[in-house]
């Protein structure tokens, strides 16, 4: 939440976008169509919200290519919701924070700190831990023995990893997320349940973030992996040995039991729930609290419900099982109809 | 966890009650009718319990007022549950903590803290922040630049707030709580995501409850706000931007996407999922483990399911939904009956 | 994750197995049959997996007692899943740690520490609290006061014990585990709602591991108790007042309310949500995602849905629901021909 200041006019080089009025006024801030002022770099996306662009009080507003707004400064990119992002990652960088190694922080004599390096207030770091150049680890984070973290990584305050983790470039974790304790396997006795073994590791790739309070468990003879630009929100659980591919978005509260794999650009939404050994291809989409049960392949598409189905044929059957009233109404009336017809047809036998 | 003492005729004027039977007992704590000893309150909300109120050891019992319990020492209000609740306010308040700033706190010179504060060890208080009078700042919370927290809070071990949050009076925020971090935006460029700007900020106002290891994301460009008197259950997930109004009750484990909006007085059940840009109305209750869909408005009244309905829809159609199995043996039968007709025609046709 | 060293002789007593070739081999490390090397020991459940125990490079692998397998040198056991997980707990005791109290922490004077005790950096101790021997005490966690730890117990880094918590002997408590906050409970007002005491306590018996960010709270007026053996994955919630027995197995992010009691020997998945008073008798197995409506009795069995019900009867009553699209289709056919009928009688009435 740093600030820096930028004229419109290198904004617009910096996302290759074409300049419509001034090129001139400087950017301090991005901010939204109905609260941006002076100063402030706005964006929008389609024409629902051409009338507020209008109105807006923005210095600029990043528009869609094709739009034809009247407006005292605009940016004409093709998407500019991402061109606002991208400004926004110049506008507002992350917080650095001097290298500095908190004097209270306890660090192992036979850990490897780079010398551009952040540690907070009450960190520890364990023996033969490597810290890279550019990391920031904040106050409270506890780091185990033999652990590996990249470099421009922030660890936030109260995060956790155990022994063996291994962290790569880039990477964010927010505040309690806990990577690398035990996976939850246990083999059942007469009369209690011994540990499975978990001793495995915990690789998270380059560009993840994790949101807070979420955990990873450690693979229990293998690894569990979470690969490069991948996001989770907060609150999710990863269990061990699960394989998450590149560039996945999982939404908050999601629960992976052991042995999933997800592969490349799956996007899935909050509090699902996925059985173990289940292997989600790449391109797939599943919606908010579906359940998978364990074992399960699942293709590229749109799924939906408890257990999931593909989405068209979820809305299909919802559709039909809205109409069940409706039938019973109609089959008790079709029973009354066709107790006539024998009725009538018994009379006429009678007659005969 | 502090104790103090009251005889029943303090504790009677305190909630309005009559006293039945004498008001001189000492009473130096709360307990159900069960356990209850000399020296105990308890309280009794209607007929199923009173056999219950007659064996209590208890010295004395909250009654509603039109009973007609014989007990040694009764006292009669209209709400026995919210008397007992009041009583126990004054017999158990909440644990003190003399004021003290704990010799390995790490509090930033610019910080602004009230004289009657307690902060505990391992506390950090960034840049620029308040802590008001009479709050508790436990072990090994921290607390960024630019904070604001009132008087008479009790912050728990290990909560984190992120820069610029703002925190009300008397505010409760239990242990592992994590407010301010980025909420969960990103936008898809080629081969990778760009987060969307999370530069706004927290509000939360006075009297308001946060459970274990809850989360609460800033907002993206805005804010998020959870409102006076609000409580939230433990490892419940608020979104960026979210407003949540004043008396709102929500469950463990309910996770709210981005943007939504819920308002004053309404109850939120246990894992419930919330979609973004909802707005649920004053007054209106949803019950556990419900899903909304985005941008949904609910009403006021009581909704159910996945995705929500009016409970009575709901449980109607479930009724529906249950004698499908009879239904297919009666269509069965149904077209057995058709065919017997069809055939008894055609034979008749036969012989005409 | 220490380690250790034994030979296949060795390994096999401790099993109570059989060696089929040689018993000298000296035995390192546990390992799946797929990643095993020399000196790794596997095991092989069923034939499913037999072609993979043949191709093994492990040293050693543990198979089923009346297998036939052809392998250099083989375990036969009754269950080789609990062999091996018997002899990784050999081969792969948990990590040690030199009692020590770390200089940093800060333990109160009247705190009752055994002699051979780990405390780790950044640890309180609250007054009164006893710690048993042969237990750790890893970094950032805080224990409050009145709190009594058994021996050889680990509590991992950022775990919260509130006061009055009580923990038994070899009790693992994973990474921001908090225990002994307040429960959920709230008296509505006029305009507000009171807190309902929460002045009870949490008992923790044996042998109970409790995964990261799991929450327990503690009891209302009596006790929150989990029994013997119980383990529980990252994020449950425990309510206030809950019971459950001993030899529970819960998994992630499931959700218990308050007053729950959970007997013996129950498995229930993650994801699932219980109301308030519910008691799931001794043996029940619950599926993931079910929830059960508060005041429920679950008897043994399995159950499944949401609300829950008998497996085999969620089984048929969707295989019936899946029906519903045809059946639409059938009660259409079956109304034309009815008409058709009633068409063909009104003719030949005519003709009469």
């Amino acid at each position: 939440m740093s600030r820096t200041e930028k004229t419109v006019g290198e904004l617009a080089s910096l996302v290759g976008g074409q300049i419509i009025g001034s090129g001139e006024s400087e950017i301090k801030r991005v901010a939204s169509l109905d609260a941006a002022q002076q100063g402030e770099i706005a964006y929008v996306e389609d024409e629902n919200f051409f009338e507020s662009a209008r109105v807006s009080q923005a210095s600029c507003v990043i528009v869609p290519e094709n739009s034809e707004l009247s407006l005292p400064s605009q940016i004409k990119v093709k998407n500019p919701k991402l061109a606002f992002a991208l400004i926004a990652e110049v506008l507002h960088p992350p917080k650095q924070r001097e290298p500095e190694i908190h004097q209270s922080a306890v660090i192992a004599e036979t850990a490897d700190i780079a010398l551009q390096v952040f540690i907070g207030a009450f960190v520890c770091v364990g023996e033969n831990s490597k810290i890279g150049s550019g990391t920031q680890i904040r106050a409270g984070a506890k780091i185990g023995d033999n652990v590996t973290v990249g470099s421009d990584c922030v660890i936030h305050p109260n995060v956790f990893l155990e022994d063996g983790v291994t962290i790569g470039d880039r990477v964010i974790l927010h505040a309690g997320v806990v990577i690398g304790t035990d996976g939850f396997g246990y083999v059942r006795g007469d009369m209690s349940y011994h540990k499975f073994p978990q001793i495995g590791t915990v690789v998270i790739e380059d560009n993840v973030e994790l949101g807070a309070n979420t955990t990873v468990d450690r693979g229990a003879l293998g690894r569990t992996r979470i690969g490069k630009g991948t996001k989770l929100d907060n609150m999710v659980h990863v269990g061990h040995n699960c394989d998450i591919g590149e560039r996945v978005v999982i939404a908050a509260q999601t629960g992976i039991s052991g042995s999933v794999t997800i592969e490349d650009d799956c996007v899935i939404g909050g509090q699902v729930g996925f059985g173990d050994h289940i292997h989600v291809q790449s391109g797939a989409i599943i919606g908010s609290k579906a359940g998978v049960l364990p074992g399960k392949i699942v293709r590229p598409g749109v799924w939906w419900g408890i257990p999931i189905q593909p989405l068209d044929q979820y809305k299909r059957l919802n559709a039909h099982l809205s109409r069940v009233p409706a039938m019973r109404e109609e089959l008790k009336a079709l029973k009354d109809r066709v107790a006539e017809l024998e009725r009538q047809l018994l009379n006429r036998d009678g007659k005969d």
